[in-house]
């Protein structure tokens, strides 16, 4: 993006610095790949500036993204050693997210998805990160798990200084009307298209 | 995307397992943010695959990356501590690449994008790098600095297992026709459309 030409001037009341460093709610839609890809990317950015991080991934298994997860604990682990960049936290659903302690059963997807969002709402409450990377968080919201309401509601209305970004196919409506910055990902095209099958290091 | 379902069954002569993992040339166009910022996630998962990685970064100052470049070469540093992932390089052209020693003058911005693409055709014909990532690559193509054809026929015949990802608005067709797979990123809204400025640790 070029910096610094904006296509109008708010009036809004606030100053040119308050304006620019206003806490973003950032979705990543589309039917293509980079999604996700895009939201890990924003979250070396976001270490670099000392932003303590967290990651929730909303669907489990196979969708589960390990490489990046392993690099950003790596980037948390040099935080903890060396004092650069910020804390890193990733929690997956899955068989039970970390803080809830039910693992190895199967449990409810759609219960396990709305604990997942009543940690995040908490989490958002106390201002505990700065980034918040919600992957996948259209599909509980698509399903019904989740009130988009009450989700948009909560997300607007966050205290103070917190960057949220969702990711997922088919973002509801109302979460693009109230997103301060939305990209679709669009396909030109795909090694699928003549064939191929994913790869690891490129598709996980 | 969703694994193991190719759209058709190609008549190539590969096996599945072949075709599963053959080098991809990738390209991240579009008007929107993310082209780079996805680039760079995917350089998270190659590096937890072990994958050696360069960057290359061909627009100077304004657009530098400043916060992957840190994240990423901390990573590369988590490898040569404690060998996890994959050695990080990171080049860029502005006031001269690394290694051609050529600092602090104002260079010919045309010649150092020529320098920058004579070392990547070196380093893919000694399959130096498994990931190479050219940011920004769409633009001394389009300005006239490289010549498309030839580009391109070097990044379709490189050697061995080499990925490549390119980054970049108005990509060349005739590099969006070689490539494996090809991602738009487009805008469905943007806070600078309501005179917001970039903002660090989201914008760069």
């Amino acid at each position: 993006m070029p910096r610094g030409r904006p296509e109008a001037v708010p009036d809004d009341g606030l100053t040119t610095r308050q304006r620019r460093n206003r806490p973003l709610l950032i979705v990543h839609t589309g039917e293509m790949k980079g999604k996700s890809t895009a939201a890990f990317g924003l979250a070396l950015r976001g270490w670099n500036q000392g932003w303590p991080i967290a990651v929730f991934q909303f669907v489990k298994s196979a969708r589960w993204k390990v490489g990046e997860e392993n690099a950003l604990l790596a980037l948390g682990e040099v935080h903890e050693r060396t004092g650069q960049g910020a804390p890193v936290e990733w929690h997956k659903m899955g068989a039970g997210w970390s803080w809830t302690r039910k693992h190895g059963t199967e449990t409810d997807h759609a219960e396990a998805a709305r604990e997942g969002w009543q940690e995040i709402r908490r989490r958002l409450a106390a201002e505990r990160h700065t980034l918040y990377v919600l992957d996948e968080f259209t599909y509980p919201i698509g399903w019904g798990w989740l009130d988009v309401a009450e989700v948009v509601e909560t997300l607007v209305n966050r205290p103070g200084h917190q960057h949220v970004v969702i990711t997922g196919r088919r973002a509801a409506p109302e979460l693009v009307e109230a997103a301060d910055l939305v990209v679709e990902m669009t396909k030109v095209k795909h090694p699928m298209d003549t064939g191929a099958k994913g790869q690891k290091g490129i598709e996980w």
